[in-house]
């Protein structure tokens, strides 16, 4: 048996911007891939506003459903940055400013432009750890399996590499894609279904793509045994071989 | 008094494909457009695998914390198109073979080829009127305040149009960006926060942007009175080029 037991998270993204439209998420996607490869399973994903009472609800029903909750947004300088106040409040703890985060900011801002905002990014909730990263002097943190990063893309993605060594993690999941280029989902969805049901441990989706004014579907199959998802890709091969074939 | 009673709404995104990365989520992003334009408010988004289970909670949750909830995806022909039977769950109706979708697959599908599985498209809950589109013959639906997309971001587009004109709608948010290019978010916040802390009905978000080796700020003022929103815009452009010439 190579299937490990898995690994969860869910991700809480915190932003207005991202509700009313204004900034396209760039995070759940990559955050997804991020963890599926090093073989965390993403559950759930949820996008509230920067209102403390929807942030405190949203990190209590999600840390308490999964391994981890990574949360992207809202650890800035302004007073629209409101993560940090939230998340301990969520987990009951206090929260001041940290000496250990005033150190870092002072790496890169003189210390006579630490003024008052800036010192807000210092304010960590009591028994966090530290994210540093490389492009902004204000860190992230990790308090019980709540994981704080940065929303600007390229400063989470920092921080997700600063903290991915030292996460458990489980198998990774294997995904193989089979191209059903000509088919309609119709025309294989009751062989396919026959397919999923026999294999219940694996994960078989189709999933129909529209352009060039036409369907362009691929099934995938996904998995953590990886004999099982090759057989089941090697059925799926032949079965879109036979019905491509029967419909020329 | 220009701001009408607000309408809202949340997003529920069905899709294994969305959470492992697989796919790439485009319709978030296009939702919160669209929504603000017609002066929608979307106030939470989700994104839950194909699992029944998850689906019932969270259209429940959400159904009956806003004025509408729309989903996407999974209402297609394959045994993970699970969302017509998860809805009806939810809502605690029937749901079986609607006779009028059956009309509209057949527009588009010869009766010969009209299988079970094909059939599965026409699964509609009991109650809820069809939401027609130009693309593909599968319809959604729309039953109490549970709005049902497709989850292909063409196809959900043609049936957001379709429903749009009958949502009911509030006062537009109307927004203006100010650019603070140049300058720290830390060097402004505490301008902006007292600003922000002045004008509680509108909403005053600073979004940092790191790109080239930089930051690239933007401030941007929301409300639905623009009379209001105007006169923040004017101070806030006013606080920009006063700290910018300090800066020089």
């Amino acid at each position: 048996m190579t299937q490990a037991a898995s690994v969860t998270a869910a991700l809480l993204v915190i932003g207005d911007e991202i509700l009313s439209g204004r900034t396209k998420d760039q995070n759940i996607g990559y955050v997804a891939d991020y963890l599926g490869k090093i073989g965390i399973d993403l559950r759930e994903v949820r996008v509230v506003p920067d209102v403390t009472a929807e942030i405190v609800a949203a990190v209590n029903a999600l840390r308490a459903r999964y391994d981890y909750l990574f949360t992207t947004g809202g650890i800035g300088p302004t007073h629209d940055d409101i993560t940090a106040g939230a998340v301990a409040a969520a987990l009951d703890v206090e929260i001041s400013e940290d000496p250990r985060a005033i150190k870092l900011l002072l790496e890169r801002i003189k210390p006579g432009d630490l003024n008052e905002a800036r010192r807000r990014m210092a304010r960590i909730p009591h028994g966090a750890r530290l994210i540093e990263n490389k492009i902004s002097a204000a860190p992230g943190f990790w308090i019980a399996n709540v994981i704080v990063l940065a929303g600007v893309p390229a400063i989470m993605q920092a921080m997700l590499d600063e903290v991915a060594p030292r996460l458990k993690t489980g198998a990774r999941m294997i995904a193989e894609t089979i191209p059903a280029e000509g088919l309609f989902e119709g025309a294989y969805a009751a062989a396919l279904g026959d397919l999923a049901a026999a294999n219940p441990e694996l994960s078989i989706g189709s999933y129909p793509a529209f352009r060039d004014g036409g369907f362009h579907n691929e099934i995938v199959v996904r998995g953590k045994d990886a004999a099982k998802v090759a057989a089941a890709a090697a059925a799926i091969s032949a079965m879109v071989a036979r019905l491509a074939k029967g419909r020329a």
